[in-house]
């Protein structure tokens, strides 16, 4: 089959029948149970515990305190660390904390018999507190005389960035006559990632080192902090990742494994597990970054773009996370999505507030500036009277756009294909007319919004990844990867990859999903939508080593003639490492696990055979693996759109999306099922980010309002409409075979264009998510297209 | 410390707090447990089974039979697999088996949801049997007439070789005047390892794999039995070793893992667990052989061996297992000890009875034949009236010898020195005079006897190992070895090895414990002593490469003048097997976790900073591994010697070991401290094997009469003197450090050296071991050293 065929995933049979073991699955006999205590104020300072009726309670192991920390502070990232400490991730939180930066710190831990013991202590423990005002927006953290979160910052400010694209300011910019000028303030609320598996880990200590078993997307990096935050060596860390139930980026954060690690050290080794409840999953991990975005933008009658500024408010909550990386992140969409004829001005601040934590989610701060830059182009595009499809066509970037900060190019260009595709497929021009004019209280529009998406990290972070291969003695392969399976399938694209470079059939590669530090090769992990590209290299770059040392022994047991290489070792060949003897392998090719003439295609040798041989051949036994680094420095653009067709109900507040597709340019689609799986999940993420979804809190305490799956609201199946999909498949030179990004991208476009449906269908440009009943309603009584006597319904109609 | 030092065990804080994991230990929640049902007949066949009250009992899932598994026929014993058919493994037994060839076979199995259930179960199934006589003695099977045990080896004969060591006939040689001939006939009685933890396992299945976690010896010998029995391919089955309580050889078989992977598919995948009772293991696992020698031996007057001839008969039981080599090693003992100075005639039968199984045992065969070997030295010095250690020197090989067959040599020779240190030690001379002329009930001897052994089981087999090393951000390592901990040291000998060869500290190096065929790399398992030599070539050839890796990218980090190297290669020199860029490397080493300067000795880099810049490096990102496969084509003999001082209270019975010493010759200890102690547990269990211990079984029926612990005896710390030990200490250039075998040596010589030391006490020369009261008290008898009237004590005496 190969890359480009749909196999079915790798482990569908295990999850389908619940035979995949996730991490409580493995959970051994007798472990203890800790429930960490979390502050009940949004600001402050722990004063004291009383901790003499929690510790009463029977099968209380032991309690432990911010106070019985180490004085260590740690970042939580998930980023490849940096060498070089200015561009270190930024260490702001102890295992528990003293100083309480948001209603649920974490400030204490029980360690119990079970979990019931553990609740009970937990709620027995009284805390006496310092108390300070709650801040949860960024403009007011950053007030003089705000109380300071973090002593190192002033001003509450993590950082403040910013460029100019253009040789003028944007207030010299608009001076040009016959500009149209608009200013807005957009926002993006806190919402979270909603992963089905909470977070998860047990740790226990096994020669004197921690083992750590946890649901994460970054087992290598886990590893890292928690030796960072406990102040032992890494190499006494050892961090297992079984099957994992979503992550979304929540789990590109290093979350509770170093806590797990140190109560684990704390029962003297005793394995002690801590699940986090939904409640605190939702109240107490990661969220996507609330964002305020204050933007002006100016636009030429025929639609051309001229300048646009805006200031950007990253709202970072308590701690610093990935901190201003997301407002960096989503910065680069501004200026990679359009062209300003004249000037763009960034200016981003990272601010912490009493808020929960923004983190990594599925998109990295480009859903929040994917949402202003496609308003902003709608909006400009109503301004000036014009289809806002021709709008993007006349301004987006072209073929042959280079990021003037980045270097990243499009090696490939599809954003205008996809365009069309997308266009075709919603009837655009039929129906933006079909819309134009509409009455009564239910309306329909078609809207848009275009996006970009860098694939992996490099430049701005290292990209590195590692593979290894082993040949078993029936001649299949055992496939080891750093990079990690998190139900996006990746353990699939690694087999269809491997089978292509190795020309060992699929059924026969068995890749190891549980990755583990001390065994799987390095690899940062599952995040920016780098793995089939990043760490489809090291496959790449591995399978052909590979594939190699197995036909220099194909070579040797048919006896072909020996030429003699440049550095003759004749044991060695297999995997010492050192060059091969001959040069005869070269005449040889692998198809179907046959060893084949390269030139004629006859069957030569089965790997079956030959796997047996190499193993047992009293001549020359060899096992036969190899293992590589691949280090990229390469990156490539992935595209796309996405087309809404929504019908309101302004009465009700309600809107539903009639019909909708994604169209993605992500370069050659390694296994086109899983791309549509992938896109699916995506649309039904970026719908939740339109509709329906925010985290709340009260604004006196920073308490959660709704830390719960029944407040809080993601899209079921009922609220689903149809979701399409087209892909442009371009090959792209620099991805592996032909790949780029696509984890991420289906969830960033949709929200816009759900948004500039709702404005074409009436008229209304929303600046803020997610367009809520209550929100719709407010402002449709506000412009007067609702309501009126007495919550009668303006103009009537039928609603369902 | 490196090499040579007595570190302390890698795992012992794990094993003496009880945190060591072992197969039981790691048992999820929920498994069937399976229980086998065996055979109450000794020979015959299964016709029917009646199931229907077994399965009325609650939380039976399913019993399987004879007649339900695959019908093929598979080999268990632990060798590397051959390639040539010729020197297969015998297969002659299935899952479960309707031809009942032993009392124990087993004919079912039961799948339930608990212990009780399973074993409720197993007792209510009702079989029908067609019974034949059973045969426990080797001459007797080989009898015209006497039932097949197996179709295809016509009289029951598994094997029969022999080999002439001189130009002319034993019967022509003892033509020569004025020899002193004797002829004897010995027996050696079947033994069982009595390790601590039982058989046990558990298997599952993962994405259409099967996985057995098992407390084995040789996890790919077993991953690759499992695949013949059930006709699956290799690569779909995973074996997984955890720490495991000891095998001594019985585990160097594939016992119940193949039936434990079957009836775990035949739950769809549940994980079903297999745990061996105390009275199994002894009745149903294996035994050391019994032999039956008949011998006859000439010297002449000055005490020159001039001819040998005998007959073996090994008693391989029901099942072949290791069938024939054990008797072809015993073979091994008589030509590679002693010179006969005109012939040596072997000839040796492996005869199918209806005993327990004979297979490995710590020894080999080498326990039996040492014992012939060393009763024959003594009877014939005694013969002649000549000290029997002035008898060994004379006739022992001596330096230079190489074995006419197999080529093996000393390539280091210690064997005489050894006979000193022990001789000094146990004031030999002085001993045999003062106990020479005895009367009484209680009387006092010394014995000796000597050995040689072989490291590992090239040439007669495959000798491979395989070795990956990891470098840790922190420039630890983790070191994974194909070889396996079973208890005896071997995870701190491959430590020390490793920091020897790496310069890396060993507390810097974790080793995998967990042997894992799909993680570690491959290796045959723990047997034949052959780790520290074998896979300790794999440690070093793979530590080479490893430093030399690391080296590579310090000179590359220090920016060392580049000397372009054969391939210039220069991203790929860590992993992807190509030839270095530059020879640079070759000026520094690595000490104590430092880089140093070669010539000056100055520390340039630490390992920590270089292992974190190699990783995340922005210029060169490359993950340090290692992995080779060492492919042995060498051997050497250790040797090595027995003391013993008895007491025999002859009315008793009672044999007191008074004072005891083995002197060893295994080349350079790496760890003395685990030498000691490996010799400490071999001469333990000699003990038991001269004195103690046989399993006895029912002659009419073949049921064990003493499968427990409790009529089985093995010494306890009550009845050990202090063992007495010593070493000659010689660097053996083939070791990969200068060592060689001593895993299986030390329980060799002290059956032989206590029955010498009974005969120079007594004047009585025992024949068959154990040396049990009721054994001597009856001979005793019969020569009238005792008795008389009706149980009266000749000589009388008091007696504790």
């Amino acid at each position: 089959m190969g890359v480009g065929s749909s196999m079915n995933r790798v482990d569908a049979w295990e999850k389908v029948t619940g035979q995949a073991k996730y991490t409580a699955d493995l959970m051994p006999q007798n472990l203890y149970t800790a429930k960490v205590v979390h502050s009940t104020i949004g600001n402050g300072w722990v004063k004291s515990f009383d901790l003499e009726d929690a510790l009463k309670v029977p099968g209380v192991i032991k309690i432990v305190t911010c106070f019985d920390v180490p004085d260590i502070q740690f970042p939580t990232p998930g980023h490849p660390w940096s060498v070089e400490k200015a561009h270190q991730d930024i260490k702001d939180r102890k295992l528990l904390n003293r100083r309480v930066r948001m209603y649920g710190d974490d400030i204490a831990a029980v360690i119990a018999e079970d979990e019931i013991a553990a609740r009970r202590a937990a709620d027995k423990i009284k805390v006496e507190y310092e108390e300070y005002p709650v801040i949860l927006d960024p403009e007011a953290s950053m007030k003089e005389g705000a109380p300071l979160l973090h002593e190192e910052k002033p001003g509450n400010v993590i950082a403040h960035t910013g460029f100019v694209l253009g040789d003028e300011s944007f207030e010299e910019a608009v001076k040009e006559q016959g500009l149209t000028i608009i200013e807005k303030e957009y926002r993006t609320q806190p919402v979270q990632h909603c992963h089905i598996e909470v977070p998860v880990s047990y740790a226990y200590m096994e020669k004197g080192r921690i083992v750590i078993v946890t649901s994460t997307q970054i087992p290598h990096i886990v590893r890292r902090v928690v030796s960072q935050a406990l102040g032992i060596p890494v190499g006494q860390i050892r961090v297992i990742k079984p099957y994992i139930g979503g992550g979304f980026g929540n789990k590109q954060d290093v979350l509770y494994e170093p806590l797990n690690a140190f109560l684990c050290t704390q029962t003297g080794g005793h394995g002690v597990r801590l699940e986090l409840s939904r409640e605190e999953t939702l109240g107490c991990t990661r969220v996507r970054h609330a964002f305020t975005w204050k933007i002006k933008g100016a636009v030429r009658e025929d639609g051309t773009l001229v300048a646009r500024k805006y200031v950007a408010y990253s709202n970072q909550g308590a701690y610093a996370s990935h901190a201003h990386a997301i407002a960096a992140n989503a910065a680069n969409i501004f200026k990679q999505l359009y062209r300003d004829e004249k000037v763009l001005e960034s200016d981003s601040y990272t601010v912490y507030t009493n808020l929960m934590t923004g983190g990594a989610m599925r998109g990295y701060g480009i859903p929040q500036g994917d949402f202003v830059t496609e308003c902003v182009a709608d909006d400009l595009a109503h301004a000036v009277g014009m289809d806002p499809l021709a709008f993007r066509l006349k301004n987006c970037v072209k073929e042959g756009y280079i990021d003037p900060h980045l270097g990243i190019a499009f090696h490939s260009y599809g954003l205008k294909a996809c365009i069309e595709k997308g266009k075709d497929y919603i009837r655009w021009e039929e129906k933006r007319k079909t819309y134009e004019k509409q009455s009564g209280p239910v309306r329909r529009g078609v809207g848009m919004a275009i996006f970009n998406y860098k694939t992996g990290v490099y430049p701005i972070s290292l990209e590195t990844s590692s593979c290894r291969m082993v040949l078993n003695q029936d001649g299949s392969m055992q496939l080891f990867m750093g990079a990690t399976e998190i139900g996006q399938g990746a353990d699939t694209v690694f087999t269809q990859m491997a089978a292509e470079v190795t020309g060992i059939t699929e059924d026969r590669i068995h890749i190891e999903t549980v990755q583990d530090t001390d065994t799987t090769p390095f690899d940062t992990g599952a995040y920016a939508s780098r793995q089939t590209y990043v760490s489809g290299k090291a496959v790449k770059k591995t399978g052909e080593l590979f594939k190699q040392r197995i036909l220099e022994y194909a070579a040797f047991k048919l006896k072909l003639p020996k030429e003699d290489g440049p550095a003759a070792a004749a044991e060695d060949s297999g995997t010492s490492g050192k060059s091969t003897e001959t040069t005869a392998w070269k005449m040889l090719n692998i198809k179907e696990d046959q060893v084949i003439d390269k030139a004629s295609g006859e069957v030569l040798l089965s790997l079956a055979e030959l796997a047996e041989e190499a193993l047992y051949s009293l001549e020359k036994s060899v096992h036969i693996t190899a293992e590589t680094t691949s280090h990229c420095k390469e990156n490539s653009f992935a595209s796309g759109v996405c087309f809404a067709e929504v019908e309101v109900d302004m009465p009700l507040g309600r809107i539903r999306v009639l019909d909708i597709i994604n169209v993605h340019d992500s370069g050659k689609l390694i296994n086109p099922g899983l791309a549509r799986a992938q896109v699916h999940g995506g649309m039904s993420m970026g719908m939740g980010y339109a509709l329906s979804e925010e985290l709340l809190v009260d604004g006196k305490t920073g308490r959660p309002l709704n830390a719960n799956l029944l407040d809080y609201k993601i899209p079921t199946a009922m609220d689903t409409p149809g979701l399409h999909m087209d892909f442009v498949e371009l090959d792209d030179p620099t991805g592996p075979f032909g790949n780029k990004a696509l984890g991420e991208p289906p969830a960033i476009p949709v929200a816009p264009a759900i948004r500039n449906a709702v404005l074409h269908a009436t008229g209304i440009p929303f600046d803020s998510l997610p367009l809520s009943p209550q929100k719709l309603v407010e402002r449709f009584l506000k412009e007067g297209l609702i309501g009126g006597e007495k919550g009668a319904v303006k103009g009537g109609g039928t609603h369902v």
